[in-house]
C-alpha cells in the first residue's frame, strides 16, 4: 500500500500528478486537513507537501500527531516554524537550487522591463498609439543599463545567477549578504543600507526570514535616487509595500519589477495601477524544467523519509 | 554664419537640440524639402541628417543639388541608396556602435518576455486575475532558457553584445553571418537555414538589405519549432511579417519580441492582437547615454564634412 502524503497547500493538479504516482494523495486543495478528511485518515499523515510561503505553525503541526516530514515545493520554507518541527521531532526538507536559473531568468527580465518601461512601451504600439503618432510614453530615454550599478541584496544560488546574468550587460554589479564570499568577483558591501548607497538598481533576492521583513522601506528606497528601480522575486515580505507605492507615486524612485507580494494573490490595486511598474504572479520558477528538478527533490525526500533515513535536501 | 544642415527624417525636437547648437537647422519634420523652405535655401543645402530606415534615393538627392554629406542618426542606413550617393559624391555617415548595448539589452528584454509570457503575466496580475483565482494563462509552464540553444542571425556589434549577454542565461550560443570570426566562442553555422534547423530561439541582429529582406520567411520559421521564438531589434524588412502572424495563429511557432516592422509605425492588428507577442515602438537604442553616443558621431561626420574632411564615422 502506498505511503499517505498530504497535500497542505493549495497546488494545481498538473503538478501534483508525478507524487500521485508514487504516494496516496490526501489533497486538502489548500483548506484545513481535518475539514476535508476523516479524523482518523488525518491522524495517519506523516509526511506533507507545501508550498514554502504557506503558514505552518505550532497549532497546525499539532493537528497532525503522526506528522515526521514536512516537504516545500520549491526552495523557500519561510513559512514553516523551524523551531516548532524540530520541537516535534519534524524533518523539513525543501528543494533547493532546482529553480534558480528560471528565477533568476525572471529578475532579469523584469529589471529590463522595469528600466525599458516594456509594459507601456507594448501597450503604446498594441493600442494604436504609436501608429496614430499619439505623443509618446518613452519621450524621455531611461538611461542605459550599461554602466549602472546593481545591488544583488542575498547571495544564494539565486542571487548569485542572477549577478552572473546582470554582469553579461556591462553593468557594475555589488552584493550585500550576510555572509562575504571573497570567491567572488563583485564588490562586497557590509549592510544593505551600504548597498543601496551605492546602487541604482536593487535585486531582492535574500531568503525571507523575520529580519527581513521590510528590509526595504522608504529610507532604503530613497537612497536608490529618481533612477533607482527595485526588483523582488524572492517574498513579499522584504519590501514594505506601503512605502514602495509612496516612492513610485512620489517619483523617489523610477520604477519596480515584482513577481512577489506581501499578500499573495493580492497585489494591491494601488501598486498596479502605475505604469512605472511591471508585474508577474510569482511565477519565478515556473519553468518546464524547474518543476522537474523540484519535484524530483520532493520525491527524494519523501522517499528517504518512509525509509528511515535522513531527507537528502533536508533544510539546515 | 553657422552652416545649414536639412533635417530630412521626423525626429523629436528633444534630440535634434545639440546640433541647433552648432548647425542652422533646417528642419522638414519628415516633409519634402521643397514643400517646406524655399528653392534658393534648399540649393545650399550642403548636409544632412536622416534616419536610416528613412528611404533617401537618387529622386530625393537630385532635389538638393549641393547636398555633399548624408549623416544617419543611429546605426542603420537602409534606407539610403549607397550607389546613387556614390554616384553624385555624396558622403554617407552614421553612428557605428553607439546604439549596440541598448539594442542588444532590447533584444534580450524581448527574448525574457516573449519566452516567459510578460505581457500577458502582467495583465493577469494588473486585471484582477489572479487575486480572483482565475485559470491562470500561466498554467502549463514554459521551457527553461537554460539550455535552450538560441541562434544569433548578424554579428556585428549588436549580434555580439546580444551573444555576450544569452550566454549568461546558461544557454548554448550559435551564429550564422556572412563572415566567419574565429575568434569568437560560439558555433557558426554555414546558413540562416542551418542555424534556424538548430535553434529554438532565433535572434535577429543583421544589417537590413536587399539580399536579407524577407529571409526569415515560413519555412525559415517553421524550422524552430513549437517550442520556438524569434526576436527582432534590426529592421522590420528582414521577417516576412504575414508568414510570422500564420506561425504564431497555427502554433507553428510559440512566440515572438518585436522591436521593428515592416510599416512603421505600424504594427498589425492582427499581430498585436496575439497574446504570444511582445511588440515595442522602435525604441532599441533609446537611452540616454545611446542617444548622447550617436549625436556625438553626427556632430563629428558634419564638423568633418563642413572642414573638407572625411567623415570619421563613414559608411564603408
Amino acid at each position: 500500500m502506498p505511503d499517505k502524503v498530504l497535500i497542505y497547500s493549495r497546488f494545481p493538479k498538473s503538478l501534483t500528478q508525478r507524487f500521485a504516482d508514487r504516494f496516496d494523495l490526501l489533497d486538502t486543495g489548500g483548506r484545513p486537513a481535518d475539514e476535508v478528511f476523516a479524523a482518523e485518515e488525518v491522524a495517519q499523515v506523516r509526511a506533507l507537501i507545501t508550498a514554502g510561503a504557506t503558514p505552518l505553525g505550532a497549532a497546525e503541526m499539532d493537528r497532525l500527531p503522526a506528522l515526521g516530514a514536512i516537504v516545500c515545493y520549491g526552495t523557500g520554507y519561510d513559512g514553516v516554524d523551524l523551531e516548532a518541527a524540530a520541537a516535534r521531532n519534524i524533518a523539513v526538507g525543501h528543494s533547493p537550487g532546482a529553480n534558480a536559473a528560471a528565477v533568476a531568468d525572471v529578475a532579469v527580465m523584469l529589471m529590463l522591463a522595469s528600466t525599458r518601461r516594456l509594459v507601456v512601451a507594448d501597450a503604446y504600439v498594441r493600442d494604436g498609439g504609436w501608429a496614430a503618432s499619439k505623443p509618446s510614453p518613452l519621450m524621455k530615454p531611461p538611461p542605459s543599463l550599461s554602466g549602472c550599478k546593481v545591488g544583488v541584496y542575498g547571495m544564494g544560488e539565486i542571487g548569485r545567477k542572477i549577478a552572473a546574468r546582470v554582469a553579461a550587460f556591462e553593468t557594475e554589479v555589488g552584493y550585500f549578504n550576510r555572509t562575504r564570499y571573497d570567491e567572488l568577483p563583485y564588490p562586497y558591501f557590509p549592510s544593505l543600507d551600504a548597498l543601496a548607497e551605492w546602487c541604482t538598481v536593487l535585486m531582492i533576492a535574500v531568503r525571507a526570514s523575520t529580519e527581513t521583513t521590510h528590509a526595504v522601506n522608504a529610507e532604503l528606497l530613497k537612497k536608490l535616487g529618481p533612477d533607482g528601480h527595485v526588483v523582488n522575486i524572492s517574498r513579499g515580505s522584504v519590501i514594505d509595500e506601503r512605502a514602495l507605492l509612496a516612492a513610485l507615486k512620489d517619483g523617489v524612485i523610477a520604477g519596480a519589477g515584482l513577481d512577489v507580494f506581501e499578500t499573495e494573490p493580492h497585489a494591491p490595486d494601488e501598486l498596479t495601477s502605475l505604469p512605472g511598474v511591471v508585474v508577474t504572479p510569482h511565477v519565478g520558477g515556473n519553468t518546464r524544467e524547474s518543476h522537474v528538478a523540484m519535484q524530483a527533490c520532493v520525491v527524494a525526500n519523501l522517499t528517504a523519509f518512509f525509509a528511515g533515513e535522513t531527507l537528502p535536501y533536508q533544510v539546515k
